[in-house]
């Protein structure tokens, strides 16, 4: 539990104008919206360049508007690498985070017996993938135990694992989507590095609410959506790709004419940098707005927005954890702001729809989008509540006073 | 060659309203946009459908924009139906059509000496991504001989080559992106189904410009993208799943959330309908823009647009075909509305802009898009103008005399 005084004093953030951040965000006049882990409130600017940019390609063509904006295009890239400190070349646009995920695991040619090493918190596209992988080419899937305490994977579980397998990939999912436990990506990717294991990282929902560093994390490849954290639009996400992996020629199962070169009737060459793993459509107001959305980031600063996000959420999570009726289910020792929690005497559904009368967005975790996690904590469905910075205290009291009026009405 | 007095006729379509067409087109205020083959203008229904969307989830979150408006991203799927003739059920959205169609392959289990059966004018993409699988998985792909005369494919010899080699797939682009080739599709398709054979097919560039049923053609998958004839957004394409792929239990290689169910921890369930081929985030806007202009093109009517459209390009290639210093390209009887040729005394991209300078949009071809074609034709590059129904005689007859202008400052 945080201390509730020293969780204020981190909300009151001097860096953020939030009156002004809360001005260019046209959804905070309309909406409470907790649910910025699953898709943040686009900001007045991102939302102006897609409209403009889809109306440029009515007038004179979506091709001849795509060369007229190609600098701006190339800006997606630019912000990305400033964003997770790497280079432009190796960023490679998705059309999801999932799409960015897949395509980094076609890029493996695995083989029976090969093993993933991966957690019990990874996100369920995820898992599902690896299953898939188990089912088309006999890959083991290996889970890392969990701390008893529900703080998320035992590290040095883990690297017993490592040593004993020899994984062909390490998977880890930084934050999951079904609670704000943080995973300590850094240090199981410090012996990643030390074992030589290549290590693939979900970092969905940190991009956006932490300072992400890519070599810091120590990671062959990272994947995110554009959504979430980052204020992005719908359908935009992207693969990080290491210096290491570009050079040992990794490309993706399926790579196509933007990826490489048809140098001959029998013979193609894929590019040298991360474009690799891309294709050659692109749906270029979503990626303009996605480099809008980035630069809007880093104008904010995210040190700031590092602080104050997961403080809004500590002060929801404590309330919350005070009320009858409720259990909070986030473990470890500093969650992220996806604040997830059980309430008694409510349907999953009515309990949503309940919030979201009163106009405070909010989304539903289940059992199945969860197997290993809801299973340890023994239940069936929670509802999560995710701040992001130009959220207030007075929303964050808001909510927790509206979720313990819903719950008194019922007792 | 097209007898240019019948032509004519079929030009002066009296199904189609022009001017209202024209005045629902922003871009043909601007633009002579002979470029559909790369992407079509957007109609302003359709604009102003992925506008709204976009200010919709800047006003209330992007989960609770795509709720609101989820009966008419139904229609995705219903407007798709009916345009192809299937049931929605047999419709994946997808990225791009490339993008569906490397979903489609992945759900081929390839195994060492399987044979892809294609010819030697499907597109680029798909030709390096069946290398790419030649590559992984040690697949043979085998092209069909083209007739003599650059007509496409020779049927003859592809039965020849199905019996043959019983090829685990047999993959046809229905017209190539670098000619105006019209390969025969369903002819290829009754052959497949007598042979039993698996059969995917691009319809990429015939989509919005022809009336297409897929039980006609006989195929298995289709793919598409919405971004050409169809004048949809970027970033938008589909994938049609037969139902028989879909009850033989056919699953592509990463399948998510959205495509199945995690039933267990170590088990998973695919989704009964073609929603097995799609990720779990959409782009909301793109997807309802698309169904915008799927219903769109079926209002104007695809038997009148099949009838104009292929008519205005014949008009602009018998007309060039004429010109010294031209050479058209488009093999076949009855060429698509793509009108390839080459010109004598300018560079590629110099000619390009010397027609954009005259408002006129237009795409270049290159000999690695077309490694085979182009090596036949024994070309570096060609000029591809496309027109659409939208398009009129006067701008046809425009482009023409520009190009005559051109080569004729050259001479």
């Amino acid at each position: 539990m945080t201390d509730k005084s020293s969780a204020f004093a981190l909300i009151e953030e001097p860096l953020l104008d939030l009156a002004a951040l809360r001005a260019d965000t046209p959804g905070c006049e309309s909406v409470i919206h907790f649910n910025n882990a699953g898709c943040g409130l686009l900001a007045r600017p991102v939302l102006r360049v897609m409209l403009d940019h889809l109306t440029l390609e009515a007038t004179i063509g979506g091709y001849e508007a795509a060369e007229h904006r190609a600098a701006q295009v190339r800006d997606f890239y630019a912000s990305i690498a400033e964003l997770i400190k790497c280079a432009p070349d190796n960023i490679a646009f998705a059309a999801s985070a999932t799409h960015a995920y897949t395509k980094a695991l076609s890029a493996i040619p695995f083989e029976r017996g090969d093993v993933i090493l991966t957690t019990r918190n990874d996100f369920i596209s995820n898992q599902i993938a690896f299953l898939a992988l188990r089912k088309r080419f006999g890959v083991d899937v290996v889970h890392a135990p969990d701390h008893a305490d529900g703080g998320g994977v035992d590290v040095e579980a883990m690297v017993d694992l490592m040593r004993a397998h020899h994984p062909r990939l390490v998977a880890v999912t930084h934050v999951p989507t079904n609670s704000g436990l943080v995973q300590p990506v850094a240090e199981i990717g410090r012996h990643c590095r030390e074992l030589g294991l290549l290590y693939l990282v979900d970092a969905c929902q940190t991009v956006g609410q932490y300072e992400i560093d890519v070599a810091e994390i120590g990671c062959d490849l990272l994947t995110a959506t554009c959504r979430k954290f980052l204020r992005g639009p719908r359908g935009s996400g992207f693969l990080y790709v290491s210096d290491r992996v570009l050079r040992e020629g990794y490309e993706p199962l399926f790579i196509d004419m933007h990826g490489s070169r048809w140098v001959a009737t029998d013979r193609y060459r894929p590019v040298e940098s991360a474009a690799r793993f891309e294709e050659w459509e692109f749906p270029y107001a979503t990626v303009l707005g996605s480099a809008a959305a980035v630069r809007y980031a880093l104008d904010v600063g995210l040190a700031p927005v590092a602080r104050r996000t997961p403080a809004l959420a500590a002060r929801l999570r404590d309330t919350l954890a005070e009320l009858p009726g409720v259990r909070v289910l986030d473990g470890g020792p500093n969650p992220a702001a996806l604040v997830t929690f059980t309430v008694t005497g409510w349907e999953r559904d009515e309990f949503k729809a309940a919030l979201g009368a009163r106009r405070i967005n909010s989304a539903l975790s289940v059992r199945e989008f969860a197997q290993f996690d809801f299973g340890d904590k023994d239940v069936d469905w929670c509802l999560r509540l995710s701040p992001h910075y130009y959220n207030t205290v007075d929303e964050v009291d808001e909510v927790a006073g509206a979720v313990a009026e819903l719950l008194g009405g019922r007792r």
